[in-house]
């Protein structure tokens, strides 16, 4: 197919009708006068602004997935603790009113989500800045950014299309979405993108030659000498200077992986344009093929408990816990290939690829050369040791053992060694207390979810997404 | 026990008592005159000189280790197929009136070598040289450094039992010889050694402090500087010019293994002297520990049929073939940590310590970085492989697959790529048409004799040679 033909498809998806928008118009005007009589009704006229951010506020939310990101703009007279509070309070209130049910979010301070139809909506309190150099908490700047792509799109309104395909593009690859568990773009970063390179096409024939950490864009012109000043102000795979801020980098959540899977999939993308960029296929399911491949691939599990915490704080212990774990295999002589995990309610499983699962019995132990004076010391301490089962002896200029290695098993310094590993602390003592430790074909049954299959059979295969079938 | 009793004690073995002298010497005496009387018979009186070499020549043989070298020197105009040819005849015809079984030899031309009594007779032809600059053949110039440490012991007579006991030291810490399969230390390198530093004590006091590489010992000083004029000329782990030429290193047959184990040994015996630096313990067989150590150390054995080749040609293509394996197997994704090799007759073992017998039966595969232009190739290529189990995916900035390894047990590596091995030429016919490979305790029904079995038991715990009890 053609780049036209398939821009020209997936535009028919993703672009909003006049009924859906209006649908989610009413909606809105409805959620607004309801919140606006609840600040009256706690007398906070004076102190409180309502106001739509985010991507339906700037016409470039998709069809099919609207997120309404309503803000409840708090007088920066208010206490933050007092904002904290009426601001879950308000956003409960409303749910309550709409018949639905509250859900606690945390970004820089606590919201509430509800889902009200087909509309996820977010309830976020911030503080009302007179300006962006004044924000108090990270969210004070999304007004800011708001206004700012709005002024943008009232002189440019064919940047909407180009921004939707963007966003649509990312969503399709995987990389769509700022949080840690994602560690991808923002909607805010694709709609500077597209602005700054002037539509969809454009932007992906720039990022097809993109390079880590040697990419700058600057739309509002701050910095003057990109290599000197931009690359002392910042260190990132991916650098998008914030127009309203010429000190934030509003890619700083891109990481390398993310970046480089972006790139690669513009490379292709224009050498054989596909909806398959856009909507992957979903991979049927072959549970033989997953229990085969697990035993193939040494997969090793462990599966454990974990408190309820806010998304992003749950996948910084989550991501810091699988470092720890991968450094701990690698210290006792294990490689880790690959790491992944799945959580769903409290049940969080982490997945180790590893070359081994059970490693050499024997490592050669390097001593010093011979002609330092510890190579003695060397000799007396290794003679005796009940591990040593060949040596001392010289090898090249060397002194060197063969010795018996301890943990010969990836699940034995697992399970006894885990002490020893950096975890991320909020979920550490679930770790260290109570785990499943699971080889090959078991590792199926920790859910019997089908979102669980998919993902398990999607880590396994690892394909590019638009390459799955 | 004290430096000097240790010295004291071996002074007393090693030096041969006035019987022993009185007898090798008539030995020396009847197989003089045996020869001349040969030399007469052929009518090569006026083309040949008989004349002892070697430590007898030198008085520093070692009591109940005695080697007669016996050089038949023919005049330079005597065409060198004739001198081979000579040369053996006599050795035969020799042997023939002492009713005793000549070996053919073989160093830089054949000779040959025969047992009478206790005594090893060595009968080698060589050229009779003006001087040591004409030499022909290597051996040449052998009654040059004959006559030069005749020369030096005649106006310090002291010097012989000192060597006698730096000769006894390297046979026992094993690095006594300069052929290839033992990569050490001549008689003749060890009467420099002695005559340079004055006694043994002393070149045991400097040689602990030598480091390779950067050792250089120039007896005449031939060379003023060091650094700039020695370095240039030669490169190896020990440099000690020959005092009869100075364009040769008579230390170049020394491996860096060996010369390591020297220092180390010197270093240990001046911290602790001992009788076992000279005469090490032969340690006591265990057949059973054996079987378990070949398996616990992962031990795999080649063993073939060999052709009757010279000792040192024959280890050459020993040392050539072991290293060919080993780097087949690495290729292959076996580490090796140590190899060794046993022969005797037509007989060849070669053993190989290895990490793994069995080796991961996945690798990862590590594709260009994303920015590059093959990276789309590599997606391609690799899509379509039936190897490849997970991927192709991005990791950091590049594209990896998992792939599946084709082979995963090192026997099989070697029974079907050995084609692809760098083997010693001589032997590669035989490693490649006919071998057994032999893994675990199987490895120690090779042979039933009690040396094999010293042999294995020795590399399978490599102690360090006065250390193994």
């Amino acid at each position: 197919m053609e780049f036209d033909k398939v821009v020209e498809e997936v535009l028919k998806r993703v672009k909003p009708s006049e009924r859906e928008r209006k649908e989610v118009n009413e909606i809105s005007v409805f959620i607004l006068d309801i919140l606006k009589k609840l600040v009256k009704k706690h007398e906070l006229e004076e102190k409180v602004r309502v106001e739509i951010e985010g991507s339906f506020a700037k016409d470039t939310w998709l069809s099919e997935d609207v997120d309404l990101d309503i803000f409840l703009l708090f007088n920066i007279s208010f206490p933050l603790d007092l904002l904290r509070k009426y601001g879950l309070m308000l956003g409960e209130e409303l749910a309550e009113k709409l018949g639905v049910n509250p859900v606690r979010r945390y970004a820089s301070h606590p919201y509430i989500e509800l889902n009200y139809g087909k509309v996820k909506i977010d309830i976020v309190p911030a503080y009302d800045v007179p300006s962006s150099k004044d924000v108090r908490t990270p969210v004070d700047r999304t007004p800011f950014h708001t206004r700012y792509i709005r002024n943008v799109i009232s002189k440019r309104p064919e940047l909407k299309d180009e921004i939707r395909l963007l966003k649509r593009f990312t969503k399709g690859i995987g990389i769509y979405g700022a949080e840690i568990k994602t560690e991808g773009f923002s909607g805010y970063l694709i709609e500077i993108l597209v602005t700054y390179y002037g539509s969809f096409k454009d932007t992906v024939v720039a990022a097809s030659t993109w390079k880590p950490w040697r990419t700058v864009i600057d739309l509002e012109g701050y910095y003057e000498n990109k290599e000197i000043d931009v690359f002392k102000m910042f260190r990132a795979p991916l650098i998008v200077i914030d127009p309203i801020d010429e000190k934030r980098n509003a890619a700083s959540a891109v990481s390398l992986e993310k970046l480089s899977l972006f790139v690669l999939a513009c490379k292709e993308f224009l050498k054989t344009p596909s909806i398959s960029f856009f909507y992957p296929h979903s991979p049927s399911i072959d549970v033989e093929k997953i229990k085969r491949e697990l035993y193939e691939q040494n997969v090793i599990a462990i599966k454990t408990l974990i408190p309820s915490l806010p998304e992003d704080v749950l996948w910084g212990q989550v991501k810091r816990s699988l470092q720890g774990i991968t450094d701990l295999l690698h210290r006792y002589g294990f490689r880790v290939f690959d790491t992944s995990a799945w959580t769903k309610g409290n049940i969080l499983v982490m997945l180790f690829k590893l070359k081994y699962l059970e490693r050499s019995k024997i490592e050669e132990h390097k001593g010093p050369p011979i002609y330092l004076d510890n190579s003695l010391t060397f000799i007396s301490l290794n003679e005796k040791r009940s591990d040593v089962i060949s040596g001392p002896y010289v090898k090249g200029d060397r002194l060197v053992v063969l010795r018996r290695v301890k943990y010969s098993k990836a699940e034995d310094v697992i399970k006894e060694k885990l002490n020893e590993a950096k975890l991320g602390k909020l979920i550490s003592k679930y770790l260290k207390e109570n785990i499943d430790v699971l080889k090959g074909a078991n590792i199926v049954d920790i859910s019997p979810e089908k979102e669980y299959l998919q993902y398990l059979y999607r880590w396994l295969t690892r394909r590019l997404p638009w390459r799955s079938h």
